[in-house]
């Protein structure tokens, strides 16, 4: 595993979480992977792996969800929050700009420095319509305006 | 990075990809790591992270996609094939069933024996409605009936 480039953010850590919906980062692509991303602009959307360098991780496998005692223990790989065995975080993005070797991207919710694994563009077999939740994730989404 | 589980499938290798659509595999979790599935069945949908281990690369960071050369010179990161700089691979599935330590998922194109390393559910905003990807790969993603 090595990295392939860095995210870029004003945005403080602590701050990253509660702004994910508007984030705009930029993603710096190490030189020699630049080439790689040619015809990257035709996609929407993409996929973001990255390193999560920052994360500290208890070891528990099971926990309540936002630290909330309300809601059902859960596993950590039934949830998209921290504790997973490999530390890597994954990110759907809008694409905005494409200014090689350069992404500017929406919603990646990935700290300033953070290093990035791999890109993978999104496509019509990654989408789907109607996915089923656990009911008090849809009420939060939902609630969110999402 | 450690592997947290083995995809197990009677899918030979060399025609994983062209099931893809259909392929029924196993994900066999690890022991310690079982207690993490905690409430995964109330997703219908996953993630998974996995090890591309018979993935050889040559190394070329452009290439013609599916060796199409009328297919325009294409990054590497700019497409889901073969030649990322790390060799992770990432599937969108469906979970069919949970038998813990157990997963069995519909549309996992990995091989038999396959290192898993992350599981992580699928929720609305991984959801791209109306993703806009290449001329080429959207004429193929209907023809194929998607």
């Amino acid at each position: 595993m090595k990295p392939i480039g860095t995210v870029r953010t004003a945005v403080p850590d602590d701050a990253v979480a509660g702004s994910r919906r508007q984030i705009i980062s930029r993603i710096v692509i190490d030189e020699p992977y630049a080439e790689a991303l040619l015809g990257i602009d035709a996609y929407s959307h993409l996929f973001v792996l990255f390193w999560l360098d920052r994360q500290t991780s208890s070891g528990a496998h099971v926990y309540h969800p936002r630290g909330n005692s309300e809601l059902p223990l859960t596993g950590v790989l039934a949830s998209r929050g921290r504790n997973h065995p490999n530390p890597i975080g994954l990110a759907v993005v809008e694409l905005i700009e494409y200014r090689n070797p350069e992404l500017i991207v929406r919603c990646l919710d990935a700290f300033d420095g953070t290093p990035v694994l791999d890109i993978k563009p999104y496509d019509h077999y990654d989408r789907v319509l109607e996915p089923r939740v656990p009911p008090w994730f849809l009420k939060r989404a939902m609630t969110a305006g999402e």
